[in-house]
C-alpha cells in the first residue's frame, strides 16, 4: 500500500512554519510497510485544496490529510473532502454531546462555531479525539482510504495510534519496514561516520542515515523485508556491527531520551540526584523532571544565576568566588558538593559557565563551561568549550552533564 | 506572480529528513511579493517526478525545483524536466570547463559522472554554482518560469541570491508582501476567533491565520500591496482593529517570546524575579534564562520536587504542607514568599501542581496547578486546571506563571 500526506494550512506556506506531523506519520506508516510517495502542502484555500484532494484520491491508496478540522472559518478540510467525494455533511449528535461535555468539564459553554466539528460526510466514520474537540474522519471511497486528522501534534498522534494504526495494520499486507535508531553521545558526527561507514556502505537494505541533533548524533537504519522477522534480521546483521563500532557511546537503542536513560539508571541503582545550575538556568532540572515519576530519583535543585545566590542557596564560599571567579573549576566543585550536602542526594551536580552572547573574555570565552559531579566518595570536575550560540551552549552543557551522571551511575 | 516549490529526494519521504530550503525560498519570494501556493515533496522516481513537474508547469507561473542535480544516477531533475518540456539535453562546454577547473583546484581528475551536470535542456539558461559543481537551470516555457536549484542549502542560497533574485525582481512588478504576528495569551483559540472574526472576515487582503502553539495563540496577518508602504497600510488598518479586540491579551507584536517580554518589563521597572518551582521542574527558570542578559532581572530559583526540599530550601513550614498538602494554595503562597525572602528579589513566584501522569486524586486531579506571585505589598495566588499530558501541563503552567509576572510588572 502506498500513501500520500497532505498538510493543510496557509501558515505552512509562510517562511515561519513547517509541517512536522508528516515525519511522525511516516514513521508509523513505515512500521506497517506503507511507503509515503508524495507530501503536499497547500493553504486554506477551497479551490486549491479541492484540486489537491482530487488528485490524491485518484493516485494513492491511502491519503492522510492533516489539519483544517478546527472550529474556525478557515478550517475547510471537512467541507472540501465532502464536496470532492460528493458526500453531503450531516450533523452527528454523539459528537455534539462529546464536545459539549468537554466544554462542560472546563466549566464553559460550547462556542457556536464548535458546531462545525459535529459534521460528518455521508458514509464516513468519525474518529474520537481524546485530546481535543475536533473528531477525525475515515472515508473509504473508490479504492482510496482517506483519513482526516487534526493538526495539533498531540491530538493527531493520540488519534492515529488509537484509531488508524489498528485499522491499517489489517490492510497493509505482509511487507514490513523496520527501523532502529542508535542515539550516540560524546562523538562528533564525522567520527561516528568514520567508525561506521565501512560497515554500512556495502548495504542498500538497510538504508543508513546519520543525523546530528542538538548535542547528540542519531544513526538510523531502515530495513525492508517480506515479514517483520525478515526486516528485523536485516537490521540485526548491520546493527550488531554498528553497536560494536560505537560501543558505550550509544546511550539509547529504543528511542529513549538522555534524561530517561539517566533516570532509569538512577532508579536501578537506587540513587538520587540534585543539581545546582548557573549558565544552564534550570535546563538540567527541567530535562530530568520531564521524565514521568522523576520524583523517585530527582530531589530538586537550585538555579543560582547571581553570585550571591550561589553562596546563600548552595553555600559556595564568597571568598572562593572572589578568588577563582564564578566560572571556574573550584566553583563548579563547590556547587556540586554544596547541593549534595543541602539536599541529602546521593549525587550532586554543579554547572557554571558562559552561555553568551555577552560575558565572554579572552581568558574565559563564551562557551566555556565547568561541570562537576559529586558523590559520597569523590567529586569529578570537567572543563568544556562548546561552540555556537546561547541556546546551543546551554543544550550541549545539559547533554554533557547528563552524560557525566550516566557514566557514573552505569558503572 | 504565484509560485510553487517542489523538493525532490527520497530521503525527504522518510521520518528523518525534512525539506528546509523551502522556508528560505519562501521568505525571499515573499519579499518580492511572490506567494508560494503549493509545496510538493517527491522521491527520486522518474514517473512520479515527471507527473509532479507536468502538473506544476500547468498551474504555476514560477516553479522552483530543489535538489536532484547531483552527479549520481538517482539525480533525475535535469532529465525529467527536459523530457516533460520536450527540450533535448545538450552538453555545454563552458560548464564542462568550469567543473574540470574545480576538480583541478582540488588536485583530482573530474569523475566521469560529473558529465551529467554539463547537460542543459535546449533553450534553458544555466546558473553558475559558486559553491559546488551542479549548475542550476532557468527555463521559460509557455508562460511558466521553471528554476532548478541544487539541494545543499549553502549552494542553493548562494545561487538564488546571485542569479534568481535579480531576474525575479524585474518580473514580479512592484507588488510586495508584508506580515505581522500578534502573540496572544490568556484566551482559548475559539475565543480569540470569536473576538476578531468580525474584523478579519471582510478582508481577503490581509489574509488572517490563527495558530495555536503551546499555551499561546498567534494571529498572523499577511498583506499584499503595490509597494511596501501599501502593504503596511493594509496591515495597519486591520491590525488596529485586532489590537483593540484583543487588548492586553496581546503580549507581542514583533515576534518576541513570552520570556523576552517579561524580561523587558522587569528591566524597565528595575525589578528582579526569583522562582520556586515544583511541578514545572525548572521550566520557568529555564525559559527566563533563555533571554540573553537575563542575569539583570532574574536572580535564580529553586526546584523543590520533594516536600523536604520545599522546607529546607525555601522555608515552607512542614506543618503547612502536612495540613494542606504540597499541592495547595497555601504552599504555593509560602513558596512565592519564601523564595522572595531567601533571594531578596522584588518578585517571588511559587508553583506547585500535579503534572501527571501519576499522582492525581479525585480531589486533586492531574492538571491542577497553583501559582503564586509575591511582591513587597501582597501575594496573589491563582488556581488552574490545565488539560493534557505531562508536557502540556508543564508548558501551560509556565505560560500562566510568566503571564502573572507580565501583568504585575506592566501595570
Amino acid at each position: 500500500m502506498d500513501a500520500e500526506i497532505i498538510a493543510v494550512g496557509s501558515e505552512l506556506l509562510t517562511p515561519f512554519h513547517q509541517d512536522t506531523n508528516s515525519l511522525y506519520l511516516t514513521g508509523k506508516l513505515n512500521s506497517l510497510g506503507i511507503e509515503v510517495r508524495y507530501k503536499t502542502i497547500v493553504g486554506d484555500h477551497r479551490g486549491r485544496l479541492a484540486e489537491v484532494v482530487r488528485l490524491a484520491a485518484g493516485r494513492s491508496e491511502l491519503v492522510i490529510l492533516i489539519g483544517g478540522l478546527g472550529p474556525t472559518e478557515d478550517d475547510l478540510n471537512r467541507e472540501v473532502v465532502a464536496e470532492v467525494l460528493d458526500r453531503p455533511l450531516r450533523e452527528v449528535d454523539e459528537i455534539r454531546l462529546k464536545i459539549e461535555e468537554r466544554w462542560a468539564r472546563l466549566g464553559r459553554p460550547m462556542p457556536e462555531n464548535n458546531l462545525r466539528q459535529t459534521m460528518v460526510p455521508e458514509g464516513a466514520e468519525w474518529l474520537e479525539n481524546s485530546r481535543g474537540t475536533a473528531p477525525g474522519l475515515w472515508i473509504e471511497h473508490d479504492g482510496c482510504i482517506m483519513v482526516l486528522l487534526p493538526g495539533p501534534p498531540h491530538e493527531l498522534e493520540a488519534m492515529f495510534e488509537a484509531s488508524c494504526l489498528p485499522r491499517l495494520a489489517g490492510r497493509s499486507g505482509g511487507r514490513r519496514i523496520r527501523s532502529r535508531v542508535y542515539k550516540v553521545v560524546g562523538l562528533p558526527e564525522s567520527e561516528v561516520d568514520r567508525r561506521i561507514a565501512p560497515h554500512y556502505r556495502p548495504y542498500t537494505n538497510p538504508e543508513t542515515t546519520i543525523l546530528s541533533t542538538m548535542g547528540t548524533i542519531e544513526v538510523h537504519l531502515r530495513a525492508h523485508g517480506g515479514s517483520e522477522a525478515d526486516a528485523e534480521s536485516l537490521l540485526a546483521e548491520l546493527g550488531d556491527k554498528i553497536e560494536l563500532a560505537l560501543g558505550d557511546h550509544i546511550f539509547s537503542t529504543r528511542g529513549e531520551s538522555m534524561e530517561e536513560v539517566v533516570g532509569m539508571y538512577l532508579v536501578m541503582k537506587q540513587k538520587t540526584a540534585a543539581v545546582a545550575e548557573s549558565c544552564t538556568g534550570g535546563l538540567v532540572a527541567e530535562r530530568l523532571t520531564r521524565v514521568p515519576g522523576s520524583s523517585i530519583f530527582f530531589l530538586g535543585g537550585v538555579v543560582c544565576y547571581s553570585n550571591e545566590l550561589k553562596t546563600r542557596l548552595v553555600g559556595v564560599p564568597a571568598e572562593l568566588i572572589a578568588e577563582h571567579g564564578a566560572v571556574s573549576k573550584a566553583v563548579a566543585q563547590a556547587l556540586a558538593e554544596g547541593i549534595r550536602r543541602r539536599t541529602g542526594s546521593s549525587l550532586g551536580l554543579g554547572i557554571t559557565g558562559i552561555a553568551g552572547p555577552g560575558g565572554g573574555t579572552p581568558e574565559k570565552p563564551v562557551g566555556l563551561v565547568f561541570i562537576a559531579l559529586s558523590d559520597e566518595r569523590s567529586t569529578e570536575v570537567r572543563q568544556f568549550r562548546f561552540p555556537g550560540d546561547r541556546e546551543r551552549v546551554r543544550t550541549w552543557a545539559s547533554v554533557a552533564a547528563l552524560e557525566m551522571i550516566r557514566r557514573r551511575v552505569r558503572s
